[in-house]
């Protein structure tokens, strides 16, 4: 996995993510205030967009914004995505400031969800940086940022638990799984779907031991990436 | 939990489920004949939406019809209904048939979608059921409908794992968790979401035990409300 | 026909009426407060919208909110639910509060439309006590609620007028009347249309009749169901 | 009321009514063959679309197609416009063919949709004007179109009843009542709505005389429109 | 070309241009202030609104309202009539005041952007008049109204360059070109394509000189029916 | 300005342009067949669909999926761009397949529409080069792709022409004009707006010249790009 900061010129914080030949775009964007039912409170505002180009995949899927509605898949890990990246931060440090962080598939090959998770981690980190810079947080920016998150999905492909499915083993597998985990080692979210099967409690234990190992793999690049 | 059948004269399956103060009306319509670009394969075809009667909840809330548009939340509930209800069914026994189960909640307090899943279950046995009297199945009806599904709520409240959250309390649990097992005891779907927390393996691990053994409890229900 | 007083917890007023096979579940929701185009007017507002469950009917229809519009019908027939109960109200004794009726069609089997108006008046009678007892009125509860209101639809089959037709009889009916009246016999409203015939004045004048002794009774249910 | 046919050089055919300010076009198109649902059956298809410029009104009003939907009123206009005038035809004596009337409003000064209604007529005999011509008839021109409709709005002020009311009579009528009738003086459609009052038996026998007299003179003129 | 002023009662400027077969119908809506944005600017605002009725065409095309969205065409030459609009205006001697300018296609047989740029011109001049008799305007009404405006569409059929195409000439047109120029003969906007073919730069300034020309001509033609 | 091919693994023609800090993301996509109202005609299908990604721009605009309808400006440029490539296409030798060309703009900073235009004809290249490797043109592929096309933005700013504006230059100009010309100096479209003063005929000549060189450095890039 290859994490490149400040891959666009605008956005307050902007990650290229490379996972095999995925590639997702994360960007945040800050704006002073946030939305009207939370003025006043004292607390920030963070939310998560996801889309795909149309030809992110080997075959073209129409615009979401041509037919007028946005898809349940879409909405799905939209909100997956949202909650995963709320966890990293306590929203009274980070003062009422929004931040919107937007995924953007630019190339699919299984993945995309994870990737866009912890992509979009390192650009909250720069999007929280660059509020400090403006000394616009409440509390200090490692307050405000008081978690790191990365995520990684894991699947039974043939019986046996593997880690970083591409699009070839997720249309195969039994069982497809998604842990996000902090920094620390713990867990914020733990999707498993039984796709082609169901699955037994010694299944479930094998995948989230695998997803956790792989998350800490990932926390060690992220901090890498945001220490260079 | 209370089952009663056959609460709607006109689906080929309906259930109303109660569960505290949760209602829900689960029915499940048949129609000949699959989706287009499934026609040919011998595969049947079951979906499932989920919807809320505007003031089945404390506060009124605007309508999806009005608004135009279905909510990330009412999308992500549909697709979890649809993917647990399609571990029931062997899709090749059933036919070129198609079931769409409609579950809507007519009063809210707290665990909707897994009554939704618990009831949509026992609907779709109706179904396969007229079905079969109707001779239009491919395969017998123990083969198309080869496992029951159940689902439960568990959460962890000021540190203690809870079953079956109301309304109040999963406002307030540190973290949520979904699940759904099959009547012999397997994983369909785990989902859990630190809402207002991260959680560690052991925490976990409770939630999961918690879960299965609420969901065994589910089953025997819908096997007496069956067999009644 | 029978009308069920609080059958859901949440809203200030609610009626499941239940005529014939129909059966309409009616809730009037209290705001504070008006639109933003009426404040300051001292006068109060009520709407009603109309939607019917997708399997309510013989046959699923597909959801309104799916299609991301609303269809003719069902705005035809919230509009007359509106006019018919904004008839019950004196908007300068109910103050400045907003009234919701929400009625959804949970079996259809004709007079949907008829029972609706009929329930929601009990609703919004609920609604206006519930002010009452929130000191929340301009008025007393009598001058708010300075009318009754009930409807009931009549058509001619065969030659021979008809009073509450159910949806067998419906289709084949060649002129179709709602006839909304007050509590003293008073007209709200009076729809008659030729479906499969034009029809004479005689006929209009015998299911003008029929109509409102029709309502009579109903307001007569009405009084009783509210005294309970 | 004038009525001037062939005002557009492209349907089939088009009337503009004037009536007072009020002006409407009303234009027939005609296609061979029915919607798909309707095919074989040997009967025609007739439906109507009405809708207002966003300045054919005293203060402008937002377009619908810039608003991405319909209005409950214009629905329940369509509806009204299009039960009309399917009472004029004898569907099987049309044969396989559609038309569809719109009825665009110019300029509004009250009594639209009975305007579009009476214009609607002529334009539909036009239509079958035309497609005799073609002989794309199935049965004679006079099966095909075998009744004549005309509508009128009548309504109370002051106590008084009154024909043809003005936009500013509108406002302030207590009723408000819109009368169709064939050429013979059968009744298609009565609507009457307590606008800002209740009404008696009496009046609404009073408002249905003054409107069938209403609709006898525009039969006459429509007539003499389509002898011309 | 025709200018039929004060062609509708309500709005503050209506002009009916006829023009071969194509008849457009402008108006332009005045309304106090500006858009939030734009408050406090002490600039107006005015913008444009094309659209066609379903039947001004050979063959009816479906109402954008009821298709939900506003298609390509209509967007493009909303945004080109809206531009044009513009260059008229000394948007500082407007004053706070918005002009809506809406170009209604009720017949159509070529140049309907043109026509519609060429009749909205009038319809603004009568707008700003009227903002001038309510002592409304910022700066004088020729501050304000500080250019004329006119277009008209130029083409290449079969090698020859050609003035006001109608519609079958449209048709078959190698290059399409919109010219629309001030009273002073200075180019507003120049919009050429090449449909069936491309051009040369020999056959550009041909068509410029040619649409020049022509829109000096209308702009007399403005002058008179605005002298009038 | 930097054209790199095969950006994307999935597309048969993919293109990144670069051009001063904009960078657009050009894909082409093949189908076999054309749409249902093409069948049969022998000859292929070519369009082209627009956008941006949300954070783009310097401030972050909201999704068109989230809004649920398409703006004035992306139908505006997507219809340009579909014009455009058109002219690169012998749609009879390309026989019956259809090109979809994605332009998504990941940075934008002046000329976008421009920039798309260009890479998307190095995409379609690409992917006639792919169905001529697949044996799928009806001609040959020179036949098939019988012209190259490239586009540039021009403008006058202080009363200078210039070529290629960015964002910044762009707000400022007094006229901005794009210039589409084939490979062999034709003019393909010209749309010259006046956006913040009217400019004279000598001004349109001098731009056209300019934009007209700037066309031919780009087709001499686009012919080495496409050679490498």
């Amino acid at each position: 996995m290859t994490l490149t900061r400040n891959w666009s010129m605008h956005p307050e914080g902007s990650v290229l993510v490379e996972f095999g030949a995925t590639r997702v775009l994360c960007t945040a964007s800050v704006t002073e205030g946030v939305p009207r039912w939370r003025k006043g409170s004292g607390l920030g505002w963070i939310t998560a967009e996801y889309a795909m180009l149309p030809r992110a995949t080997t075959t073209r899927s129409d615009r979401e914004s041509v037919k007028g509605r946005i898809g349940g898949r879409t909405h799905e890990i939209s909100r997956l995505i949202g909650r995963s990246l709320r966890a990293c931060l306590d929203l009274s440090a980070l003062g009422e400031n929004s931040i919107m962080v937007d995924c953007d598939v630019l190339q699919a090959d299984g993945g995309t969800r994870t990737a866009a998770i912890t992509g979009g981690y390192v650009a909250v980190a720069d999007a929280v940086g660059w509020l400090a810079r403006q000394h616009a947080l409440s509390g200090k920016p490692e307050e405000a940022l008081h978690r790191s998150v990365a995520a990684v999905s894991v699947g039974i492909i043939g019986g046996q638990p593997r880690l970083d499915l591409c699009y070839e083993e997720d249309v195969i597998a039994d069982v497809d799984m998604n842990i996000v985990c902090t920094g620390n080692g713990e867990f914020v979210e733990v999707q498993g779907t039984g796709e082609q099967a169901v699955f037994k409690r010694a299944e479930l234990d094998n995948l989230v031991d695998l997803g956790a190992a792989g998350c800490a793999a990932l926390a060690e690049l992220q901090r890498k990436a945001l220490a260079s």
